[in-house]
Order: C-alpha cells, then structure tokens, then sequence
C-alpha cells in the first residue's frame, strides 16, 4: 500500500502539507477532492476524515493524519532533513511559537475575511461537516486583523532571512500559503512592507509545489 | 538565571503549559500576570510577549516562547520523558492531528461562545492587542460547535483510553482544559456522553496544577 494524499490544489491549507512532502520527499499518491463541488461533505471521503476537510494522509497501515500540523509532525520524525521544525530545543519552540501564532492571527483572520466574503462561500464560514451563515461583521474584523499581521511578520522579517532566523522552517511555510492567498481578497504587502515582500519573492520559489 | 513562566491560574490556555512544565517536571519562577486587570496589555508585558497573551516561557537565555505549541514542542525536546507528543512517528502524527483538531473545534468554539457573551469579556472577543466587539452570531455558533466536538471526542473515546490510544499526551492536556472551561458557560457532557464523562474524571487528576 502506499500513503495518499487528500489534496485540493487551489486551496492555501492543503498546499502547506504538500510543501512538506515535497521538503521531505516523500513519495505518495495524490486524491484531488473538489472542494468547489463539496467532494469533501461525500459519505465515502468522510469514513476518511470525518473532519471533512484536505489535506489528510493515509499512511501505509491505513492510519489517516487529518490536520497539517499532523502530517508535519509525522513527516519530521520519518524524514529529519531538511527539517522544517528546528535542529535545538530552543529553535523547535520558536518555529512552533510562530506557526502557532500565523495559525491564530494569519490563518484564522484570512479565513474569516475570505469565508464571510466571498459568494461561493455562502453558509460555508466555516469548514467542516456542518454549515454555518457568512457574518458580515466577522469579514471586518479579518480584513483588519490581516492587516496587523503583514505589520507583525514584517517587523519580524526586518533582521531574518526567513520567518524564524537563518532556516526555511514550518512557519514559512504557514505564512507564505495564506500571503498567497491572500491575492484573492485583494490583501497584499504594500510599500510600508518592504522586508515582507523581499521575503515573499524569496520563498515563493521554493513553496511552488505542482504535483 | 531562571526559566520564567508568565501565567494566569484561572485562564484555561496558560493551564496547558503549567500541565506540560509539570509532566516534564521542569523547574521554573512563575509570573502571575492578572489578566482581570488587562496587566496583558501593559507596556512592560508587552516587551516580553508582543502579542499580549499568556502563556509566554522566557528562557535561561532571554528567548521568549509565546504559544502553547512553542512551550510543549520546546520541552520535549529538553525532557523526552514521558513523551507528550507520542513516541512513533505514527503516534507524534496523530497526537499532533488531534491536537489541532481541538484546538480548532475545541478552543476556538469555547472561545467564540465564552468571549461573545459574558459581560467581563466586552470588546475583548479575540485575545491580543486589539479590541473587537463581541458579536452576538458567534456565540450562537460557538455553543452550536461545543456540542458537536463533545459528540466527537464522546465517540473517540469509546475504544481508547486517552484520545489518542493508551498515553496521555499533548490531545487530552488540550482537551481538559477546555471541557473544564465549559462549566463557565454552562455546557458539560451529557448522559449520552458517558466516555468523555470517564475520561476527564481519569485525567482531572493528573491534569491538575497548582503552582
């Protein structure tokens, strides 16, 4: 058997453990479940992942990893080089401080501008298997919060060449997935974010993964 | 000099770290910032952790961890034993898979239903710097999605000891402290939720901190 992964090509969530893959090399299969035609609300893919969400990963014993944090972690302890989560105790905290803090203030205000925005979004502000209305107030606070974190991760970025000092680690990961998508809702680093953009052209070679 | 732990004993985030420092058996100073008083968003605080949150571990070095994923993958790594985060890499995919699953369907539910209501919470309807409103369709959803994620940690808990398989690790530290946290709002497991109701009597214990 070998390991599959669950895909969606155009979404930022999946892209960031496909990146991983790739960093890692690790050979698998790929399954594109088309989120546009709700493929992931199917009885057949939630005896998959239940959560109804890419990416997932069914290993080679049949377990299934269902969160890109999962399949980060397995990934690292499989296939060490090149790591993405640190070498030092000290360096594997950062990484996690800062992909945990893109998560809550990049991810989750992406989400929130994106999902209470966008037509195709309707009653899909959040995913998973139940649905739930857009809310105008919540596409306000988003836009607001994202531009807060462009502010932040440029500051950061002002004395480092990638998010968490001299190495391409999982918060870069993390943060260049939703400053790609970003372009969606119109959202981009401006002339006030010049170490941001730097860093954007920098990584979006390496985070260009077509499988 | 010493590892300082920034804490706040009733807050059910910092209770995760203090669970962790205390597997881990890691000594530590603990700084009680009051977030009562809004001392989070003090100047002083604000050099230490610029995303005005807690927990936030300043080491012997002067490196501040701000996340509870910063803080937990840190002391694996300095005190292996006993693992939090799983042994195999299998164990360490699905240990990290859950614990993002909770921290999404889990935390941030508990968080849209708490923050949106309760009158001490005004404009504080996110955590960090910035102040937003609390937003009444929110809270609604919130308590909509805490019931579902007891269902699903219910039913996960049916066939395993601790949510993943027969250790504690990183998913039950997360779990507790959020269905502890339900008891502000008024949202406990139920008759039909007799695993769960099993599981945080097992691990109430254990997961007790007084520092």
């Amino acid at each position: 058997m070998t390991i599959t992964f669950y895909d969606y090509a155009v979404a930022p969530s999946p892209r960031r453990a496909r990146i991983v893959l790739k960093e890692k090399n690790i050979a698998h299969e790929t399954q594109e479940i088309d989120l546009m035609t709700g493929a992931q609300l199917s009885k057949e893919f939630r005896k998959i992942n239940p959560n109804a969400t890419v990416p997932a990963l069914k290993l080679e014993d049949g377990t299934v990893l269902f969160e890109n944090w999962g399949i980060a972690l397995w990934a690292e302890e499989i296939a060490p080089n090149p790591s993405l989560l640190g070498k030092t105790a000290t360096e594997k905290g950062l990484v996690a401080s800062w992909t945990a803090k893109i998560d809550f203030h990049g991810t989750l205000a992406f989400a929130e501008a994106f999902r209470n925005t966008v037509p195709q979004m309707k009653d899909r502000a959040l995913p998973g298997v139940r649905n739930f209305a857009q809310v105008p107030e919540l596409a306000e606070r988003g836009f607001a919060r994202l531009r807060d974190f462009l502010g932040d991760l440029n500051c950061q970025l002002e004395n480092s060449e990638f998010v968490v000092g001299d190495n391409f680690s999982l918060a870069d990961i993390w943060a260049i997935t939703i400053l790609d998508a970003c372009r969606w809702i119109k959202v981009a680093p401006g002339e006030e974010h010049q170490h941001l953009q730097d860093w954007q052209e920098r990584v979006s070679m390496r985070a260009s993964v077509k499988l």
